[in-house]
């Protein structure tokens, strides 16, 4: 497949991406205002200018593929916006894991799809992912925060529940309402729900092994 | 001078740079926020991302000088952080004036001491002023909306007077306080507040003109 050929829903894929990293900067630079330390806030500070960067890399490739960015990004400005509302932390520690379970999240998302989509594309893909190295910052924050106050750990459970049960239904509703994007991210074209149900399994079995490593259920 | 020694106050110097940067980071990932378009967002949102660029080199630069980016930064926290808490905007207009107004004072302050520092403190200044590229988005979209209602040009007038007025109040504070930084601004070793006044003067005839290319008096 030509690098400047866009494959059906492959704008809306990228659409997709850059208004999720534009969110997802947004809430990392409010979040770094939680911050308990001036270290912790340099660190989501510089996360939240990753995501930028992962924006800009996305943007880049929605007009090289002769999009318009604001154009590609607007039908997903809702669901990503409704996540983040009905998300919003109310403390440090609430926001440590939501930046986890979301960077998460958004990494095994590219990872479907990066085998299925163009080169370009999966190029892109891959260099953000190799940028989703803040891991072991936020693990080790949350760890030892619990260590420190194990009561936190129940609520902290609670919270990732709701974190990935929000995000999963928003982007059910994206992925019904859009078959080309549906199409793109399962490998089908038809999109069928069948198979799109089996990509979230897998993403809940991922999520489930990000709260074991923080010692949460999930 | 060699590039690798620290004159006295560039650790300071420095610390101002980074900590006003971060600092602007945050301020402008909130005003972001009060955008009325997601273009005008994004724009904001690319101001501080640059802004975050700024502060990696100045924290780049004091890590090769020996110094601790934290401790450089600490001393001038409580002045940037009460800048922006008194300066807090109530709209999108107000906003996008502060960052015009505290970038182009910026721009200034960093422009005094390029003459006086290191060569490779130059340098770091002169990459900063490059990416200061900004001011033509922020007049454009001032001037449109006085020319749509020209009872707000009152208004914002007394807002840019109050933003001065309160970073001249904080700088004259921390020049006050700390000698070496003040004797770096002004190339005299005592900086002596007379030269910071004469300084301080040459800052705010630069503002005024920044006001009158908005229209607004100063």
């Amino acid at each position: 497949m030509s690098a400047d050929v866009a494959p059906a829903g492959a704008l809306e894929l990228l659409g997709v991406v850059a208004y999720g990293e534009l969110a997802a900067f947004d809430r990392l630079a409010e979040d770094a205002r939680l911050a308990p330390e001036l270290a912790d806030r340099v660190e989501m500070t510089t996360m939240a200018a990753v995501q930028y960067g992962h924006f800009r890399t996305a943007a880049d490739r929605i007009v090289a593929l002769g999009g318009d960015v604001l154009a590609a990004m607007e039908p997903f400005r809702r669901p990503f916006d409704d996540f983040h509302a009905l998300t919003r932390p109310k403390n440090w520690h609430q926001g440590l894991l939501g930046v986890y379970i979301g960077d998460g999240l958004a990494s095994d998302v590219y990872r479907e799809v990066s085998d299925l989509a163009d080169e370009a594309t999966r190029e892109l893909v891959h260099r953000v992912l190799s940028d989703e190295a803040f891991d072991d910052f936020v693990v080790g924050r949350v760890r030892d925060a619990i260590g420190a106050d194990p009561d936190i750990a129940g609520p902290l459970a609670l919270w990732g529940r709701r974190l990935v049960g929000e995000a999963m239904s928003q982007a059910q509703r994206v992925l019904a309402e859009r078959p080309a994007l549906a199409g793109l991210l399962t490998g089908a074209p038809d999109g069928s729900l069948a198979e799109v149900s089996r990509i979230m399994s897998r993403l809940m079995e991922n999520h489930t092994a990000r709260m074991a490593r923080l010692g949460l259920s999930a």
